[in-house]
């Protein structure tokens, strides 16, 4: 059985990360091992306490992986001070890593931008360049391209534009207003796929973006190239979101486990 | 769907602890949420770091989860400290909780204590009494009960000694030379029953005591009752162990989600 690494936030509603990275690569068929880079208190209402980690605990928790179970596949989420992303580069680039996902969390689907500056900078320059594949969405596509993105085009120039200055493979994930959630790939070395959306009315959206990106390192993991990859995680979020759980006050998480229990 | 919680130490190499529980809660059918009491860098050889939550932020993450998504079942693992222990019963209380299964980790396998004799005592006198079950091993059950414990004669005596004494069911797991893998059942008001083991041959059981509390609460978060919940969990658990999986240098994790994927 392959193997997957995530290195995110624990949330204690369990919709989102490494939760949902648990969750969402045990359904897709591989080992799940996680490096905690900070406690949530949270609900799909909203985050009452966030305690992070050290850099020192963090080294520590990636270090017992590597040296042990080395992971076939990193999924990095939310991390938010410069010393832990340093942490995390500094780590994957010792040890080999590959398959490497980067989630670059950083602008909330609703604008509010989630990390400071310099740790911005930091994640561009580090982490961004170590990653086989980075997962933005719309705003943050924006943030890291200094482009507005306002259709289809401005998606493939984003993209583009992020892929070639930063040596990578990039995800951009369209919204409902800018390509009815179609996603489109830059492929390292050029090419752009779309993946076209399948639309489901579910407003219980929490964890979407932590469930793509663990999605494609279990199937990067397993060695699906990284379009297969692509495509049969966004068949596995709509399936997660069209099972209809409906947990929670404000926006809830997927089912992810629907394929074994498909909600009535 | 119902709805399980976790309350319990994060393993970093994804075999036990809530990682353990998240995997056995999601391919058990339930939702499955996790309040962190310890993050810890660990791997199938041995732990290299612990960092204890405060009991504010163990309460904070609590709190989170039972404002929005009450669970169903509850189950608490690992948890060191007299103050946290005392938390989880608090709220526990308050909160009006239910199905609540109690994994006293006190005493490892190889008889190694690794609770200290305050923290033993507050969860013998807080926790227990809250329970639905609690699952104790031969050492744990030796030291609750303060009988030794020789053979299945005396595996009895013990579990209807805990029961009685703290009002609570009490799933005395077996050992392979003491009753052959088998484990008995106190039932609270009386009764006890045999679940017969099955040997596997396995060397790799990192995260079984685990797996089994969360496969329970799983069972009754459903509305099994408590025979059926143990039956089922022991099911689970033996085609975890099962699959073979062979991770890591020393004893390694059970493959959670050998139903979906069986190893070859």
């Amino acid at each position: 059985m392959k193997t997957a690494l995530t290195i995110a936030g624990s949330d204690s509603s369990g919709g989102a990360g490494i939760q949902a990275d648990i969750k969402t690569m045990t359904m897709n068929g591989v080992y799940a091992m996680s490096a905690v880079t900070a406690l949530t208190a949270q609900n799909t209402m909203g985050v009452t306490g966030i305690s992070e980690v050290t850099p020192e605990f963090l080294r520590l928790q990636l270090c017992a992986i590597f040296d042990d179970i080395f992971p076939d596949a990193v999924k990095t989420g939310m991390v938010a001070s410069t010393e832990l992303i340093e942490t995390i580069a500094d780590i994957l680039k010792e040890r080999g890593a590959r398959n490497i996902v980067v989630d670059p969390v950083m602008v909330a689907t609703s604008g509010a931008k989630l990390l400071k500056d310099d740790a911005i900078e930091v994640l561009e320059n580090r982490l961004f360049p170590l990653a086989d594949v980075i997962t933005p969405n719309i705003p943050e596509a924006e943030l890291i391209s200094g482009l507005g993105i306002h259709d289809r085009a401005g998606m493939e120039k984003a993209a583009a534009s992020i892929g070639e200055k930063y040596g990578c493979s990039v995800l951009l994930k369209g919204g409902h207003s800018v390509s009815d959630a179609s996603d489109v790939l830059y492929s390292k070395g050029g090419g752009l796929t779309w993946f076209e959306g399948k639309r489901i009315d579910n407003p219980n959206t929490h964890g979407t973006g932590c469930t793509l990106s663990s999605a494609i390192a279990s199937n990067l993991a397993k060695g699906l190239g990284l379009g297969d990859s692509v495509r049969r995680a966004k068949e596995y979020i709509s399936g997660a979101l069209a099972a209809m759980l409906d947990l929670g006050h404000g926006s809830g998480p997927m089912q992810h486990n629907y394929l074994l229990f498909p909600e009535k």
